[in-house]
């Protein structure tokens, strides 16, 4: 570019040039050198986001009159335009970024500042009419602007989540009743344990799923505490109580969410324990994701060499050289995305550690791991929902064979013939490969009759002495 | 020893010597054998949990006839002696096993049968009398037992810590007020910021320990859920309903705590998220207090060249070389327990991860670090709250001459001059050494008068425009 | 689009839509609908180095006469483009991805497949002629040609990383050097401890650094070794052991890395150890840079109410509200980039235990990791090193303020009047505000004369009795 | 206890009673009320090392004159006890404590001080004889004497652990040649792949295994270099350089270790990678290790309804309700210590990250968790060398059935039909359950003679077209 394509802006630091079509500023521009970390840009809901900030900021400056109408118009229209997403390509600065979110604020300052003067039909740059810092900024501090802002987009991200999760939850439960009638060896240590309804395992994924629900649901609750008003560091410095109110109130209408005002600003400003929470709730969702996908890559395993319980969906060849081969890829990208959470937390959990007295200052790494985890796992449950669960089928009749030919069934005869005597007949049977059952009838210690019964592989899944408590003499068969 | 003072127990592996003084048996010992890993002993509160919960099981069992009074009386009277603590020595199992408990289970279960044994007269190893599987833990697997116990011993353990740090709430609040009176200068990025009271800042401290505490006693609420009646993998088998309903009201009244049966056996027994809800909480309230350590630590830095804005209470002396060195200790270990409960987070999250089909078996090594975990939050609690937190005395003088000296208190006059004219004083202020009043009382931006009402630093920790928003005119001063 | 705008491309599981101007094909797009994940691409040193693999795998199948000479040399043309970047943006897979890598593969297979067809004047699509399984992919398996080159990758941007680091390394040796005659007060706990140069803490960064560097170093051993010839399961099946020989030396010839065969296929194809031991490195470094960042911080703070001890360069405007606010922005963004480089170390480290039998199909997450790990480690050197580092001031009058008004120098006296005696000193000096100086002469411990010997603070940098072990008598002062 | 048990000692904070017969003094009275914190003790190697650091000590302080024989030759003689290991119920601090390692420094002063006073006729405290500051303590800081004596005791557990690993490895390398004749199917993504030997998956093993023994004996590089001599920040302040030159050959030739001086003792002192890249060294291999054990219980699965591939040696009945279950207990075990080092690792990372200035003050934390790491991979590899691996059995007819039924086989076709219509008949069999062989020739793709080659199991398990690369008209079949 020439000299003409650039205009000058500059800072108590000094002068930058800055591209003429460009509403991002000098301070954004300092951004970008300083900060070439990830080659990433700031996500789209949290643009969209700082656009109903600094909305709000302004309409409730205009209501303490201290922000003039005459400008104030123009502001609100360029917030709008922000809200909607036309200048996502302004917003240039690194996620992770040194300053606690000062590039990022600074860069809505300034695409805003010079939205509105473009206009008002000013130059872009001219401060002296509306300033990043003194109009757009207004009464506000990265320290309140920047994680309020992030509250709302994390709040509509984990909306998404959670709808998300609840088809999950409805699919799993689908599945459950599907599978609700066929039998098969449960496994404790990978070992042959004792039968269970295929139902019963669907079950017990829907409910932890359910619990995930509730517990990420519940971890958003100080989240819908904002900290505006709260200014450098929380005392509400230059923040005049009347913008505090307003502020807090039009953001609310704006965002559509119920936000309130934090008690405590101070508190509210130094600590980010509303984070931890929320990935923390995350990451022991996805802890049991990462079983449930281990599970069903279990069961799936074979086709001719491994469990082969049940079959997952084919979603695309699954080898670039072996013909034929279909792999649980729905299954894996849930183990990989349940790593990335779990990474993420530690991030999180290491930059919400390294606060310091009033502020945070590690809050961008932090809000980019967040967002970063909240995104990606509503992208992978959508489609390990949609492409996985949906279709999972049941191999019954494989199923039915493993529970026929086991030996874990002989615990149901504990009650009858003792522990001890079971575990004799049992190693027998491992060594000879004969029945169970056969060999309790030459030994003689019960009769086929009894056997019928107790050994009934459906009674087995439910709570009961299999065959009745006092089948034999009411007592234990010495 | 002699061979005589051995007596012989074996299982459906073979033979065993145990010392006639003994009271566990054949499959502690292979235990020990099999797992010599850390040296440690299974915690006092556990083995005193397994001893209520073979109580609870032992007096369903006779309810529902399944166990015979002669017996079951010796038995209960053995598992009183356990939850007394009798027989600590006794449970000599390592922590960290595999098998998933079985072994500490087998321990407790061969423990009451000799004692029990013992009681009626009967011969140590005499298992055709009373045998540890089929009687003590008639009714029960490991796989609802032992999780079972160690619900109650973490309930029990978890009380202690909200005790504990509803003390150390208390301590934080009562500095609060003790500092409210008190300004210094806040700090963001270690930078000087704007004024702030001392009390806002322990207040800040008490607000967060207080969502720990709500978070942490939250985080309970699923282990009240217990899965008595699951046995090996959740149906049930083997335990009569009745048994399921008597065993968990026994073990409720025993124990003094609020249990219920969980809803779904089956998904009780695999799913581990109750454990790692509570430990993501600890990991939560260990990442703020060491945040909090850290801020004391900084704060009573020095004392002649650092901070020295507090003194902490000096707990012993700081150096084996240097003098009179007093060490900011008790925060220390504050941070040290942070770092303890973060990779034992961690730990617990890699062995639920672990899980597979019908059972977690990695529980002795996620119990022992949650076990670990609880207790030595506790400790420190219960030690930084006496040993520091209550002796915290303020260096206020030092603290004022902070304020008054700072550049940052120029932020007050954001609203009457502008951000850009005041980082140009502030800039000259930096570099000249001069002080923000009486640069502005040069440039003639403000009068004396108006810079008394705008930098009065006790205003500036209250929300608000310093000086009135319509001070100069009622408008920004151009 | 119009129904002529695409083209049909059918795979054993069926027929898909390709847009016609696309060079990916059916694959590529089952895993566009399979895994939108984190909406990021894959790294373009990674698409350049895919590129390399199958270029050097043709070169080798036309040497064994694989691959007709015909069908090749359009073949390898396709790859030099790809090499170059030019189709940059036809490799839209996810990062995170399900299938052990199979569609980065493909997606690379199908784009140098359609290329190939259109640079011999076929339709994209016509497999028949160039297919990019059996042709692209020859001899190969996602198993071998995507872990191989991600090595490639790996190394590449080591490469750089390590150049960061020298140039880093050298930065702290030139500011050691600089800073060697400047005195402080040492700190332990950061509480005054004794005398140091400010160029010997320096001169520590400096050293860690440079271990660092060889550590790093270090851990890219096993990345030389490609599991080229591997293919499925590392038995090599469908790899010509001419092929496999030739591909490796072509691959080192090409990339210009000293790259061998590893020694033992299927260990090489299933383990991940490679890839946890760089990431173990990373991690220990910047562990090690944070503590650095947190020093540089600390020193810095203030600058009236803080340690003030050096000024770190001012790259930007610290806040949106404070005016003349300098943060200390280049340390903060790398304590940030090191808490991701931990985390990312553990999503790698739950990737790589989560390996099962012949592979590690998590082998997307990790990789996707530990690029990036590597990638804003050298991002964030390069600017801490220019924007920081080099323009650190030292506040020499400051720092030696420290000194002379400090208590610790007393350490000096130990070995003349004994620990007890001096902490009794140090204790009133510490109550009175009187100097270490004066109290000794006053309780006639010590002459003036000899206490200029003992108190030199530059003496206390070095080893040794300061004063001489002999000075008074022979002997400890009683 | 009465008032005549007890002896006065104070300190510059003041008195505290001290048991008569205890030979621990105030500053170790003072730890114990400061930090109840595990309820562990220090680990006995770590006080014999301390026993080493102490007595190399008063040697050098000998040599140089310091230290007067006549009291030199009672603390030589009460080091050489400890040594032994005679006091170490004397050593009763916790692990974690505050203060850098002050307390278990002190601990050691005041031990070997007491019993040189007892030994040479002296009332335990009379510390004006012998003091455990003035001459214990002689030259040294906790800041050099803890950590050398960290080094030593974790290089000889290193020595052990290597050894352990030795004895492992050889254990696989010597499975791997007994089942280097045993086909099997190998797997993907737990998905039926291509043929393989047992023996060449325990070769990967066992060569994971070497990897790691070097890497982690490597790790040790810098912890022979030990900083005696630094004092309190690593300057030398009170340390003779002769001195320091003696100590560090005594402690050489005491311990038998090879160390020497740290170069930059300032270095030496703040810096802590020396222990995160052994730890990280440690997490590398246990991620290893934790694949390995989920491989082996993967394999061992069954019996009747698992993979059933391999057997691993029952060492204890599996379960307490299960009669004759066997569960793969030795493996769970290493998973789990492999949980453990992960999370060990983490708060080691954590600690190390806390450096501050001249000294790491959360070292206590840190080499708590280090030992715990070493010692418990040390036990854990021992039995499960020899109460799992060597005992391994392979069920060879069942793993020989498992490659004959199935359909990855067909990969081997792919030099001779193409990927593409070897994935057609691959769709096939598995859809018909018909076998790959007999479709073939139905299909008229190959004759049963060139089936015979191609299709040999034992040629797969190598490189190379299976079947000859020109078996088919030197051409691929169209």
């Amino acid at each position: 570019m020439e000299l003409k394509d650039f205009r000058i802006e500059k800072d108590f630091l000094g002068e930058k040039q800055i591209p003429n079509d460009a509403y991002y500023g000098v301070q954004t521009m300092r951004a970008i050198e300083n900060f070439p970390i990830t080659g990433y840009r700031i996500h789209p809901v949290l643009i969209k986001s700082l656009g109903m900030v600094k909305k709000s900021a302004a309409l409730a400056n205009m209501e303490t009159g201290m922000l003039d109408q005459s400008l104030g118009k123009y502001i609100i229209e360029a917030c709008d335009e922000v809200i909607t997403g036309r200048w996502n390509d302004q917003f240039i600065v690194d996620p992770i970024q040194g300053g606690a979110g000062t590039s990022i604020n600074m860069n809505a300052n300034e695409v805003i500042a010079n939205r509105a003067l473009e206009l008002m039909g000013e130059e872009k740059g001219n401060y002296d009419v509306i300033s990043p810092n003194s109009h757009i900024n207004m009464s506000q501090s990265t320290n309140d602007a920047f994680p309020t802002a992030t509250h709302i987009a994390i709040l509509n991200l984990m909306n998404e989540l959670l709808d998300s999760m609840k088809t999950m939850h409805k699919a799993f439960v689908e599945k459950a009743k599907e599978f609700s009638g066929i039998i098969k060896m449960g496994r404790t240590h990978l070992q042959d344990a004792v039968p269970i309804l295929l139902g019963q395992e669907f079950e017990a994924y829907s409910r932890v799923v359910s619990r995930d629900i509730d517990r990420i649901s519940l971890s958003r609750r100080h989240l819908f505490e904002v900290n505006m008003g709260a200014t450098a560091v929380g005392t509400g410095l230059n923040a005049d109580p009347d913008y505090i109110e307003a502020v807090v109130k039009n953001l609310g209408e704006i965002s559509g969410l119920s936000l309130k005002g934090a008690e405590h600003l101070v508190d509210a400003t130094q600590n980010t324990d509303c984070y931890t929470e929320v990935s923390a709730s995350l990451k022991v969702c996805m802890v049991n994701m990462s079983k449930i996908a281990n599970d069903l890559r279990l069961m799936a395993s074979g086709p001719r060499d491994g469990l082969y319980e049940i079959m997952l969906p084919a979603r695309q060849p699954g080898s670039s050289i072996m013909p034929g081969k279909v792999n649980p890829v729905m299954a894996e990208v849930v183990n990989q995305v349940a790593f990335q959470v779990i990474g993420n937390d530690l991030t999180i959990s290491a930059a919400s550690e390294a606060g310091q007295f009033e502020l945070n200052v590690m809050e961008p790494v932090l809000f980019f791991n967040l967002i970063q985890s909240i995104s990606i796992m509503s992208n992978v449950f959508n489609v390990f929902t949609e492409k996985c669960i949906k279709d999972i089928k049941a191999n019954e009749h494989h199923l039915r064979e493993y529970v026929e030919k086991s030996v874990g069934i002989i615990t149901a005869l504990n009650p009858h013939i003792g522990y001890e005597r079971a575990a004799q007949i049992a190693k027998e049977a491992l060594t000879t490969g004969e029945s169970v059952r056969d060999l309790c009838i030459q030994s003689g210690a019960l009769t086929a009759e009894q056997l019928d019964k107790i050994l009934d592989p459906y009674e087995m899944t439910q709570p009961g002495i299999a065959g009745g408590k006092y089948l034999v003499n009411n007592t234990m068969v010495k």
